[in-house]
This record gives structure tokens, C-alpha cells and sequence, in this order.
């Protein structure tokens, strides 16, 4: 497995050199709305630590980052109405991975709504910022 | 949401009351092979307490199935001479998921190959023996 590289994308949003839509912060994780996302308040939770992915990430950053999306996933249900959520984390580029830096997506679904394809369009940044809006109060 | 249900198939298994090819247990976690894989070596990690999935389960018991989830991803990787590894947790029928008890999906990768629709057909129980020996193998 290739090493960790840290000019990949969340790494920067990490040291603030890229901007995100966050939804909450810890010691140990972040959360952001997906920018691509496959449903409205599509999220990605990530530790702060370096790690690739699921195969290098220490145990302890990778606890922490379960129980933020879970966090993430209760919040999701309650900030989009929901019916159910669908979590997923992808791991090298065989496994779905885009972004070499872990990240778990929290996406809240509603009965009969499909996901959109995966890479999809950029949402509006409006739109991002209100959904984040949303998660925060249900945060809250 | 639904109060955890005792018969669904999962708590039967951890019961004893229903045969599965475990792959690893220790006190708070049990692996097994999915009956209908969507990639050969496809497992899944669920808690022993009950859950009905990530919306109500305790955290410590949801960090334990992430900590083992990693220690099956890392070994599918070998097992299968997989190239990446897809992870997937559904939550609610509207989310994807099916039998409701917490379970994580570590599904092996490898390049270029699609994985199977979901709820296909059964695999025989010897493909299933030979790939949990395989997962037992490359945790030993």
C-alpha cells in the first residue's frame, strides 16, 4: 500500500488551506458536507491524524471516528427528516477510494430515493452551507 | 425507529441457534462470512450486545466493531490478494439494511471487477468454509 501523502485534499482542509463546510470538530475528527454529495446531507467524517484508509489508521482514531458518524448519523436523520442512513468508507482505488486520507460517508435516504451516482456534480456552495446549517442545529 | 428485535438471524447466530462460518469472535464482537457474497470473502462484523443498528448502539460497543472490522479488512486484503476493500453499514430499510442487528460489510476488491447485487443467490456452504479459512488463516 502506497504511504500516506499529506498534500491530498482533506489533509489541507485539516490545515485550513482549503475551506469546507464543517458540521463539528473534536480533539480527534472532523465532519464537512460532502461537496459531490450522493443525497442531501451526504457527510464525511474524518480523524485528524494522518491515515490513509481503514488498513493503516491507529485503532483508537479509527474508534473515534465511528462514534462521530454515528453522532453525524443520528443528527442526519433528524436534520433531513430521514428514514435511514447508508454509511460507507472505501479503501484504495479497487475499494472506491478517491481521497487518500480516510473518511467515512454518512448518507441520510429516504424510502423510494435512490443515491445519485458517485462523483457527481459540484452542489452549489449555498446549498452546502445550508445543509450544514441544518446538521449543526440538530447537533445542537 | 423499531426496539431491537431477539430473532432476528443474526442474534440466532450469536445464540448458536443458527449456523454462520465464523472467521473471528472475541468478547464483543463476532465475523462471519456473508451467505450472499457480493465478492468472494465478503464479511460481516456485528456486536454481540444488542443494536439494531448505528442509530442506537452503545459507543463503545459500535468502537469494538471498528476495531474489528479493520483487523478483517487487513485480513481479506491477504487472504484474497485483494487490491482494496469496500465498507458498507445500512441503517433502516431506507438506508439498505435488511436483517437489524448492527453488521458491517468488509468486502475485498480487486481491480476492475464490479461487486454482485445485493440479496443474490446463496453461496454453497463449501465456498463459504474454504473462504473463512482463508479470513482465520491470515489472522492467525
Amino acid at each position: 500500500m502506497a504511504t500516506y501523502d499529506p498534500n491530498n485534499i482533506f489533509a489541507k482542509i485539516l490545515r485550513g488551506e482549503l475551506p469546507a463546510q464543517k458540521v463539528y470538530e473534536d480533539a480527534h475528527t472532523l465532519a464537512f458536507m460532502d461537496i459531490s454529495p450522493r443525497a442531501p446531507g451526504h457527510t464525511l467524517i474524518i480523524p485528524k491524524n494522518p491515515a490513509r484508509n481503514l488498513l493503516d489508521v491507529e485503532p483508537d482514531d479509527l474508534a473515534h471516528v465511528a462514534v462521530t458518524s454515528q453522532k453525524i448519523a443520528q443528527a442526519v436523520m433528524k436534520a433531513f427528516g430521514a428514514d435511514g442512513v447508508t454509511v460507507q468508507q472505501f479503501n484504495e482505488s479497487a475499494g472506491g477510494q478517491v481521497v487518500f486520507h480516510l473518511h467515512v460517508h454518512v448518507i441520510p435516504r429516504h424510502e423510494g430515493v435512490s443515491l445519485k451516482p458517485p462523483a457527481g456534480p459540484m452542489e452549489k456552495p449555498e446549498v452546502l452551507a445550508e445543509a450544514a446549517e441544518r446538521i449543526k442545529n440538530a447537533l445542537a
